[in-house]
């Protein structure tokens, strides 16, 4: 089992762009994880870049990618003097699997916000959470990511869904890695879908995902708070916020998704 | 004075190309409006698509566009059943202003809403409200759109933010143009940075916008309700949402932006 940072290392291949082997420990079932893609896709852009980090990133996804070997292919766009913004496309077996635009610039580790909102509610402490064993056996993600989830988010697991599109969960990787920039991607796209708790059953593949990066993220478990607003017509949304341990919101995504199939 | 629908409006040029003149109408000083920019890429990958509405549009501001012609160039990515995806990118004077992706898809505009969250605190009644009047006497946008503000928004207007990152606003186009797919990406761009009631002054440069269109708008008017999380090492984020005349939440949207730089 290798680390998440060799999982998702890059190399460059000339002309913008870059070789990669997804991993399959960051899949659930046939389909590797969006936030572990957008992680992949984060490194090429910022190695692009004269930047450090990926400050926005917005993601179409076209198809399941698989593990393997990809390529990722950064096309720059305009670089200025506080940011720069590309195209980067993951390529498997020729064809696009998710186009991204990702802008960088590098942001100020020691920075304290000017203003920040309201604080949401507080996750129970870490004993009281709750582990989520995936019930198919299907234990890639969760034998690199360790969640801890809040159980009054986790009705749909016995069938007793909340009824509010919300799930919180505690966040680290297994293998030591601390938070960064693409810690955060992973995280932003880490939990169930909220739609779960709507009743919804299955898989929701993601159509588009967009994240910012707000602030250098502090050392230890990362707070993930997920909501959605609507569901309707085959689609609902999803926002995470990702607090770190300092006490500070480090990411923000909305991602917009299919209604899980019922299931057979 | 040309109407929201002409002025929006693209001309096929072949193999992806479509030929378009920016209106000076929908502009802010020298700058158009972002949300102007996306009404006319939203309508370039609908004329390129099976599908009938914009449900998500991601886009990265390069340059300032300017009022005249300009180009928009759709590279269709995927097509599925359900959704189709494209890169949509605006030139001017042959360098890319603005790269999107935008997803196509067809809403039911019978559906309704399978679950919605709260309703944001509702806007005063039109009358209660205050039409804001550009200082500079630049009236370009106030004479397309006619906005009714939240007075207890507005008083960063008269030196007195609020110290709260909020702005809400009536919304319709003068010209008699009913809400519509376009008509909300104008929407979801039209409100004064909320960055200007936390003591922010000057134009706030937006470097990425995510919008969904969640729903079929029905006619009348919208309101417009912006928010922000955070304002750090000179980003801000801002949120909106578009409720409709029959109280549906119809567009949601973040965007991350340059703190406004101070005024000499």
């Amino acid at each position: 089992m290798i680390g998440f940072g060799a999982a998702t290392a890059i190399e460059p291949a000339g002309e913008g762009r870059y070789e990669t082997v997804l991993d399959a420990g960051y899949g659930m079932a046939e389909a590797l994880n969006g936030g572990y893609l957008m992680a992949v896709l984060g490194r090429a852009a910022v190695a692009a870049s004269p930047h450090a980090h990926p400050v926005s990133t917005a993601v179409t996804f076209h198809r399941v990618a698989r593990p393997g070997p990809a390529e990722v292919i950064v096309e720059p766009r305009k670089e200025g003097r506080t940011a720069a913004a590309s195209r980067v496309t993951l390529i498997q077996d020729a064809r696009p699997a998710a186009d991204a635009l990702i802008t960088t610039a590098t942001l100020d580790a020691a920075a304290e916000p000017g203003w920040t909102g309201a604080e949401p509610p507080g996750l129970p402490r870490l004993e009281e959470c709750t582990e989520f064993q995936p019930p198919t056996g299907d234990r890639g993600f969760a034998d690199r990511v360790d969640m801890r989830f809040d159980r009054s988010t986790m009705g749909w697991l016995d069938g007793r869904p909340s009824g509010r599109p919300e799930v919180r969960a505690w966040f680290r990787l297994r293998d030591g890695y601390q938070p960064d920039a693409y810690a955060l991607a992973l995280a932003v796209d880490a939990l169930p879908p909220v739609a779960l708790n709507l009743g919804a059953q299955g898989w929701a593949p993601t159509v588009e995902l967009t994240w910012h990066m707000r602030a250098v993220p502090a050392q230890g478990w990362l707070a993930v708070h997920g909501n959605g607003r609507v569901l309707a017509d085959g689609w609902f949304d999803e926002e995470t916020e990702v607090w770190d341990s300092a006490g500070r919101l480090v990411a923000q995504s909305r991602q917009l998704a299919r209604v899980p199939r019922p299931r057979r």
